[in-house]
């Protein structure tokens, strides 16, 4: 498969974790001379949010996290990941296999039941074998090092050109915490209340109440603000460990979200979580250019994100981007067709610094060649403002190509 | 532009229907060598009936057809409708050309102002000069004749590759009356309340009230079950016109939806909005198939049409049948994605006569080899029962292929 063109040549190095190690392997479970299999283990103490995909035909491994989350303390001591299957629509097998996976990494890592999260990614409705794998996981338990993000984000990719990882500090009360994370893409990805899969670590020390609000709201502002292609995966994951080691080093542990100490924690969370919903954009299946809808003057944050998605899900507006064509046109039957309040006669367009649309028309001031040489960039950054309200939301996505049509006529067969 | 596989080598012949007449032009708005401009010219006594976009930045001609129809008695003398420019968001400038073009029309037909409805189809946001044609519309008026069904279809195409028309008998307390109309597509497809360009002739003396009900009764199994890409125009406008010539034949005027004596009619004008939204999937842009989802079990038939959409409109899904893929995962992603209630445990899956899925997993009888071979007809009808209800539903749409992505990139520029 052709590299994204906005594939890194590099990447920057993530430091350990206090409290997470990390292990992969070449199980063979679909890809061949890759790793597919991927153990993090926790220390005592860690705990888990998660945000799940809303999808009415989700995996059994989801229905597994959805359960852990629910249950008591919410305490984590293992993940298993595998690519290549997403062991979704498998039925009782599928639910089998996860139980087999669960008891498998349990006695590996000295988990409780609850306190291993699976996750699964690849093809949909293939029965996943759990003897494949479940070997390995002992093996795994043993060598796990703190060292390997960059082996670990690359073990869960499936069509992803590059694995994507972030990393940032914060501070918790005078002491220095980090969070770090990584995820996969690259095609029916359109995040409905979490997306894909995102495995991201701190050590803070904060209490399970309230990291999962942190990785709630933050997830509408920017995992559920990035499409791909509109369509929403059986099997999207997001899931947030926090190990508390900061704790030893004199971090006072949180246990309230209108703690003022959590807001350092909370502004550079947001901020992985941003950086890795743009990487994902960014190597879309078969994309040529990354492209940002910025939305103002609607009703509210909501309206404003539902019409950065409908622009952003259009196959006939994200065509014509494909096509470095100014069809501004498009954008405003793409707004239209939001179903969200914009006054037409208000709406205004801007691709990049060129107003292309005031006033409910064309701009005086439009020069056709000016926006076609503007649309040859690589990213391409369009303003709408729709002239009814003060809501904005900004979504990432990118065009849809030739490559995009090849990649998933092909992906299976 | 590369024809559509589907599209008819010879078309069927439109008897003239009493009190309608067509003439068209070469105005040269945007295409060459061929006819862009259309002229209806209707007898006294007319009505409309019309069902128009729901988009929030509709064109000025839905406006005004919009006021027409709200209008006292919705009579109807003439219709003008143009190609290759949809005169969508051009402001002042767009109301402005739509009340020279009906001032014209008016003048050359004899109509009142509410009696010329107007309709534009093509690029968004190029102001429409009605100098152009406006010109032209006496001389179309006098030279206006019964028998021009298929030039009247031909002058309003865009990226179609063939015209549509469709044409049935019914009858009305035992007087034969005829419906006939011409529609076109082909992107940016995805009817919301009405769809694309849609007109449709009657001899029938049926009220005007009447005539609105079943129009848009049956638009919502017909047309809005129909859907190339998810994307809906700023302009879509479907107009059915009643001329009421059969009652010099003896038929008695229906005034009451009902009425015992309409059930023909109303069967009649369903298969011809059937008949002509098949012709519009069919003709989708860059298709190579043409696909057909019939969900069963669902809710209501509401729930079942939007299941049914949201795998006609899954960019993912409709690449792989693209590729010859019977990638029945992906069809239980879209139906996880709709958001409507579906029990995964009982949802089955059928790719034509094969049964792929049941009972939440792949089925037993599943020979991919068998699918796969069924994949490479050029109509597949893909079976989906959510198990959970009574409601149904049939949605038609066409693949998503290489050829889309080329028109749409190249459209406009």
């Amino acid at each position: 498969m052709k590299p994204s063109p906005f594939a890194p040549t590099s990447f920057a190095y993530l430091p350990p974790i206090g409290g997470v190690r990390f292990a992969t392997a070449e199980a063979g479970i679909k890809y061949k001379n890759r790793t597919d299999l991927l153990l993090a283990v926790f220390d005592e103490g860690t705990v888990a949010a998660g945000v799940l995909t809303q999808s009415k035909t989700c995996s059994a491994p989801v229905l597994h996290c959805r359960a852990n989350l629910a249950s008591p303390g919410g305490l984590a001591r293992a993940l298993v990941v595998n690519s290549g299957n997403a062991n979704a629509f498998t039925g009782k097998r599928g639910q089998d296999c996860v139980a087999i996976t669960v008891e498998a990494a349990r006695a590996a890592t000295g988990a409780s039941a609850h306190g291993v999260y699976v996750a699964s990614t690849g093809v949909i409705g293939e029965p996943l074998d759990p003897a494949k794998f479940t070997g390995l996981l002992p093996g795994l338990a043993k060598s796990a090092a703190p060292n390997r993000f960059e082996a670990a984000a690359r073990a869960i990719m499936t069509t992803d050109t590059y694995p994507k990882l972030a990393t940032r500090t914060a501070e918790i009360g005078g002491v220095p915490v980090r969070v770090s994370g990584f995820c996969k893409g690259a095609g029916m990805i359109a995040p409905d209340m979490a997306t894909m899969l995102c495995f991201m670590f701190t050590d803070a020390a904060i209490a399970q109440p309230v990291l999962q609000q942190l990785l709630t709201q933050h997830a509408q502002t920017t995992f559920n603000c990035m499409t791909i292609d509109g369509d929403t995966s059986t099997s999207d994951t997001c899931l947030l460990f926090a190990t508390g080691a900061a704790e030893a080093r004199g971090q006072a542990p949180v246990t309230k979200l209108d703690d003022p100490a959590l807001a350092s924690f909370s502004t550079e969370l947001h901020e992985v979580m941003r950086d890795l919903a743009i990487q994902v954009a960014k190597d879309g299946e078969g994309l040529s250019k990354f492209v940002t809808f910025n939305v103002t003057g609607a009703e509210s944050f909501q309206a404003a994100r539902k019409i950065a998605l409908s622009c952003a899900n259009s196959p006939i507006l994200k065509a014509a981007i494909a096509g470095e064509d100014p069809n501004w046109g498009r954008v405003v039957m793409a707004v239209g067709k939001s179903g969200e309040a914009a006054d037409r006669d208000k709406l205004s367009i801007a691709f990049g610094p060129h107003q292309v649309a005031q006033h409910g028309e064309r701009a005086a001031s439009y020069v056709e060649a000016t926006a076609a040489d503007y649309m040859k960039g690589r990213e391409i950054v369009i303003g709408i403002d729709v002239g009814v309200g003060k809501g904005s939301a900004t979504v990432w996505t990118c065009d849809l190509t030739h490559d995009y049509i090849s990649i998933n006529a092909d992906y299976r067969s």
